[in-house]
């Protein structure tokens, strides 16, 4: 018998959750454009400022500052500019310091030159150089405008949680911009705008449980915003234009809800899988370094060197075994480089990384199985090296 | 016995097909990150390979030249910028040149600044001045970069086609690049990049019975690109980066598909309907203004002034006896405002307009229908002017 196959990359997308699946059918099968005045429209218009609330209780905002996005590499794209509006009156941003560990898609940097980006150090714990950052905003030049700062709240490949509330007090110390990426954080820990101190988080369906394809730019007020990246017939108050992805925001508000109701109790058990299969893995393999293991993580996230063991072989030889985990960030279409992230760290990138990333429906039974395929792999891999 | 709804606003968005709702639910069924090198991320990529196939073979093109987006007004978003590459080397397009009527997602210009747009006339029937046209094209100011036109093959809300070829061939006698807007025109009239002389298409999924949040540019080759607008994990060859919307795509894909097979006929089938309303339109309400019905216009669409019939209060009383139609575009949320259209042509814009778009699935008895409705709306503008 085939054994069914064990999908352990939550963090480059998780399974879509049943209710989010509902909801992406409730609106695919309503016809209407939600801009239209008409019942049809009205009646899709409703599906989505529902899902507008569902989606501000997960960030603790008000659900006027949610704005709809394709997903959240074009939120990052959005809010990641010199051009702002307070009001009505332009705002210019000068510069903006990123840590070194952040996602593509805000290392690109948005609409910002290459040479107003700063790059912030990380220690080699993992987490943002907090004294570092506190001079480089010190060196801000306030001629240019105001400086920005973007820190996720936890990194994607190590699940490491930053220090956003030590950032966030640097920041306003300066009067700059905080956005945060909580991109893998949602639905892995308590978020809340007010409490991190934020200006702006980003937020990603597709990684808490909801459809590809939908994702948010979330405010902490309505006043201050960015200049809108995609403009046109003026949807979304004009921060967001064209047609709404109804499907995509539906499936986005339900698994929104999935991941506020009982957080706290799922943040205990997925964390409690991870660390039981971490412990199985230094039993079978007391040489693997489990990047961030003294430093807290999302609990769903196992970054791991094995030594002697490659990135793409250790892929492909998990995924011969049923095991679906992968090799750092799953963006750049499959291609597989070395992790920035870990070269942030310190760690000699070519001894590559594996990431395992779980959740909630992530069985004990499969935590059994891929400990058993891990011990294999890494059995296989002491008795090449001792023929080598 | 409640009267079933009708529904005739296809322009602003077309009902979902049945084979685009399969592919949607496929799409939503298989985990994985398309980017992903392990065997769900495979799964998954090959449906969207598929679809772009599809795609291509919409708009008479290569797969290679099909670059998804969340929708048409992302496109033109992308494509509508001064910055663009041929291979590695920058090429700087010194000004857009738009015709008065495109679509607001055009009309905003891109990433264009608002001194480095020109907006060309229409005639009074409605089509692009090509004189106009060719004056400015004449009067460009080769130092600043190439000229680009931007002109949309049928109009959302008159329906009109405009003379693209004549277009294409003084853009290209200058040298310049040609973007056109064939949102409307998909799926209700041939399309063909090379026959039409154009060097970029914009098409959108939900326009053709495709689910909403799905769109794409499709190029001519793939040396000549805009630089991105959305950057950062390198999805779409780093042309637009963002983990892709395999459910929009896959039933874009299965839309476009269907939009190809059998289109002559289904072309004739819905004019012939569009004409029998019209028909039946004149008879109830001879002072009824058709617009553009002595021009060429893609087949679905009707869009008309009844003198003494406010828009909104047309469109709310169509609304109330079952009838689904359009008070011009439906961007901006629900705002009803004087069509710019109208007004470009020539017409007070005043007097207001409807519209009504059909499509395949349109019945004879829903024409009937529609136009017992227009009779009797008809009547009662008849008796309110009597009575004032």
């Amino acid at each position: 018998m085939k054994e069914e196959r064990i999908y352990m990359d939550w963090n480059a997308t998780a399974p879509l959750l049943p209710a989010a699946r509902a909801a992406c059918l409730s609106a695919l099968d309503l016809a209407g454009n939600p801009s239209s005045v008409h019942g049809e429209g009205r009646k899709i218009r409703t599906l989505i400022e529902n899902a507008r609330r569902d989606v501000a209780a997960l960030c603790g905002a008000q659900p006027a500052s949610v704005i709809f996005t394709s997903g959240a590499t074009e939120a990052a794209n959005w809010v990641l500019t010199p051009d702002f509006r307070m009001g009505k009156t332009p705002l210019t941003i000068g510069r903006l310091y990123i840590s070194a560990i952040e996602h593509p898609a805000i290392r690109e940097g948005g609409r910002f030159g290459k040479d107003d980006i700063s790059e912030i150090a990380v220690t080699s714990a993992g987490t943002i150089d907090l004294a570092a950052l506190e001079a480089a905003l010190a060196a801000h030049d306030r001629q240019s405008g105001l400086p920005m700062v973007a820190v996720m709240l936890a990194n994607n490949e190590t699940g490491i949680v930053q220090p956003i509330a030590d950032v966030s007090r640097l920041v306003k110390a300066v009067g700059g911009l905080l956005v945060v990426d909580a991109v893998q954080a949602a639905g892995r820990l308590p978020l809340s705008i007010e409490d991190l101190g934020a200006d702006f988080l980003i937020v990603s369906s597709h990684k808490i449980g909801g459809p590809k394809g939908g994702g948010a730019l979330v405010a902490r007020g309505e006043i201050l915003m960015p200049a809108a990246l995609i403009r046109g017939g003026g949807q979304e108050k004009g921060h967001r234009s064209g047609t709404e992805n109804p499907a995509a925001i539906a499936g986005f508000g339900a698994a929104a809800q999935a991941a506020v109701d009982g957080l706290e109790q799922r943040i205990a058990a997925v964390s409690a899988m991870r660390d039981r299969l971490e412990a199985a893995m230094i039993a079978a393999a007391p040489d693997v370094i489990i990047h961030g293991r003294d430093i807290e993580r999302i609990g769903n996230t196992c970054f791991f060197t094995l030594p002697g063991l490659k990135s793409e072989t250790g892929q492909i030889a998990f995924d011969l075994e049923g095991v679906a985990l992968s090799a750092g960030s799953a963006c750049s279409s499959g291609k597989v480089g070395q992790s920035y992230v870990l070269s942030a760290m310190g760690h000699d990138p070519r001894h590559g990384a594996l990431r395992i990333s779980i959740g909630p429906s992530t069985t004990s039974a499969e935590i059994d199985r891929c400990a058993d395929v891990f011990a294999r792999i890494a059995a296989r891999r002491r008795l090449s090296g001792a023929a080598a």
